[in-house]
């Protein structure tokens, strides 16, 4: 069993069966982002005025990119390893990670939804995936991925009971089965994330949660992901 | 005229006549620190007892480094350029910076005070600092330093008189002029920052940030900032 | 299979039954250490003589580290997606990684050698690890890694036969499973990766590879490990 | 006096009077960022063939960014140290450089050829830069520039003279002093450099030292560079 988070925090989504993204904390606002800017000129704004939005649009436009980085988020997430896999590939970002060395495997898997479970057609390159529809397809396929992953959740354990140390046993787990992050990050790198993995291209299981973080984070800095979307979701 | 920051802060201190160092906003506590650590173990402390302080020691003498990233501190900082020139230096860290090309220098430049004029006795590499006792240098020293910068402001501006662009009037400004930053930085970063620049070997003039800055995450994280002296101002 | 890599390289080690480190490229040496130290005086070595090495002596023990970044390595290497894991939280650092979305999963997996099937014995915080000496334990734990895996690349290979998308197939992978990366570090950090998993406390399959390539950079770089040792592996 | 760097290197460009960039060392070249970018296949390409440019331009198209990482360049320059000031901002790059502390300011200063006195026409936000063509106002222009500095080094010396140190003298030096630095960088860092320094934006001065960089590397990597202009100069 997964423990639950207790402490205070800003917002939750639920992702799938098993996952969930939690912003625990925030720094700083879109006046903080104009104000960083703003001491290219030594001055500063009280409010974010009209002005004040003219010159984060400008900034966003033109890919003036370190006031952005003055806006931190901390997140706590709960995902597959096939996910963390890709989320700790950008770099700019400070990650702890829930040790199977140290307390062993988090007992949860990923088992995709029926409708989830899909194929790829076309090309190398540019794949577009669609569903399965055959009913027996989906069965065996559903089967497959649960009973794999259960049967190696029960090596594991069997391993563990003949005295083979966590970190060995471990090696049986699959790429399904969930971890355990704290995810702290400046919103320029997150932007690039966005723009990443809330994208057409992105696997649909890493999508999710990025579309669960683009969600938390509008609600926190709504101007400035309005301008994201407005250029292009390029990250500045 | 330097503009004064008349939004909230966190606390404040005055560097010589000119400079200050204000910590505008941070995320997160000692609390955190340790929760970041025991997402390793999918756990979670409600407060920072007697064994999350046991935890924290362990982070700190055995240097597990990214739990300390998971607070972080944005600082205004008003410096000289030479002393800007070593802070740059610290790359994992955000810094929007004051701009001479677009709103022109910044009027102030440093002069030490009688006492910190000094000279640097013994060989290379293990250099001593010792007051200049000297009335008649102390004067000279003073006044080169002084009118050498008031003169070169002088032709700055005469500069931008005869209409030569700013950010090549600028050539002339000495480093001993100001310059105005943001500075987001992480407290894992910020200890190695510590650890190098309030230090015996730094220039007397940057670890008088560091000590201000020091003083200010002190106020914030006094623990772990006990930690970080009991443990040999390491960064982990 | 595993493709094998044609091209000319440097050095190679074979680690377990299936993975390599291959140094690929490097770009400078000892000298390029020093006289990227040396440009803090204008000045340039045209070889490592005695004061030459005295300087970097003295930047090891006094931990300066830029320097040390002056000297690149990028390296070739197949490893399991459980080393891969650690591997990848080296953030200063370059990689490129084998695509199990695109190209399907790499069909090896690791089986450990009966000595290493290994128990860890003690409390939490200060585990060591022992052999497993029970033949009985011994093949029944090597039967439960070996077939586990087998199994779940089996429903892999189903799963694919079915029309499943490669990037969902993989789930049921096991973390033993091997993956390949380029690898592109500087020695700064590098010497931090090997501090840390060169080392007593890191599993041993990861310090499996972080000692081959310590071999292979020990050939490029003597004096300069031979410094790194000697200040108790401290990365500067 | 700069001295001279006498070791062998690749390329050099003289820049103004007094600066210089040379280009040291590389390692890699286009086949290897194709291989890294082949490793998510688990495949190697012997060199570069048509395929393999069309991988390439692929990459550059659709900003895949790690293949570029690959190759890494190391550079000597010698620049003024207002260019320093924009240089050091790219923090993803290593970086020595002469210390003023340790061994004294170098002697260099930057004095504009007439042609390079100039103002700026427009409102801020879209200055354009224009000729200064009235000869009393160059000439005093020119007087002011190199005579303000020639004095800030005559200050600098008699503070010398008197015993001040060398850390604390330095305060009068100019910024369009001479400083020198090694800078070693990998490709993709080094391209989004030269979409910001070696643009119409750029001051002149620093652009100087983009356009003899993108020079150097264009030689070494034709078709990249190819590519890097064929798509907007985006860094991928």
């Amino acid at each position: 069993m997964t423990e639950t988070q207790t402490l205070p925090y800003i917002g939750k989504r639920q992702i799938h069966e098993h996952g969930h993204v939690i912003l625990e904390k925030v720094m700083g606002d879109e006046l903080d982002i104009l104000n960083n800017a703003k001491v290219s000129f030594n001055t500063e704004n009280q409010e974010l005025d009209t002005h004040g939005k003219g010159v984060l649009r400008f900034l966003m436009e033109n890919r003036h990119g370190s006031p952005w980085e003055s806006v931190i988020f901390r997140f706590d997430i709960i995902l597959p390893i096939f996910v963390m896999r890709e989320h700790v590939r950008h770099r700019i970002a400070s990650i702890n990670e829930h040790s199977q060395r140290y307390s062993g495997a988090m007992e949860e898997f990923y088992v995709p939804r029926h409708a989830d479970i899909r194929q790829q057609v076309g090309k190398p390159g540019s794949y577009s995936f669609e569903p399965i529809t055959d009913p027996l397809i989906l069965t065996e396929a559903e089967y497959l991925i649960e009973n794999t992953q259960r049967e190696a959740f029960r090596a594991y354990h069997r391993l563990l009971e003949l005295g083979v140390a966590k970190e060995l046993s471990r090696v049986v787990i699959p790429v399904g089965a969930y971890t355990r992050i704290k995810w702290t990050v400046n919103f320029r790198s997150l932007l690039n994330y966005l723009s990443l993995r809330n994208h057409k291209d992105a696997q649909r299981e890493i999508a999710a949660y990025a579309i669960a973080i683009e969600e938390l984070v509008s609600e926190q800095l709504p101007y400035a992901m309005e301008l994201f979307n407005k250029y292009d979701r390029v990250a500045p």
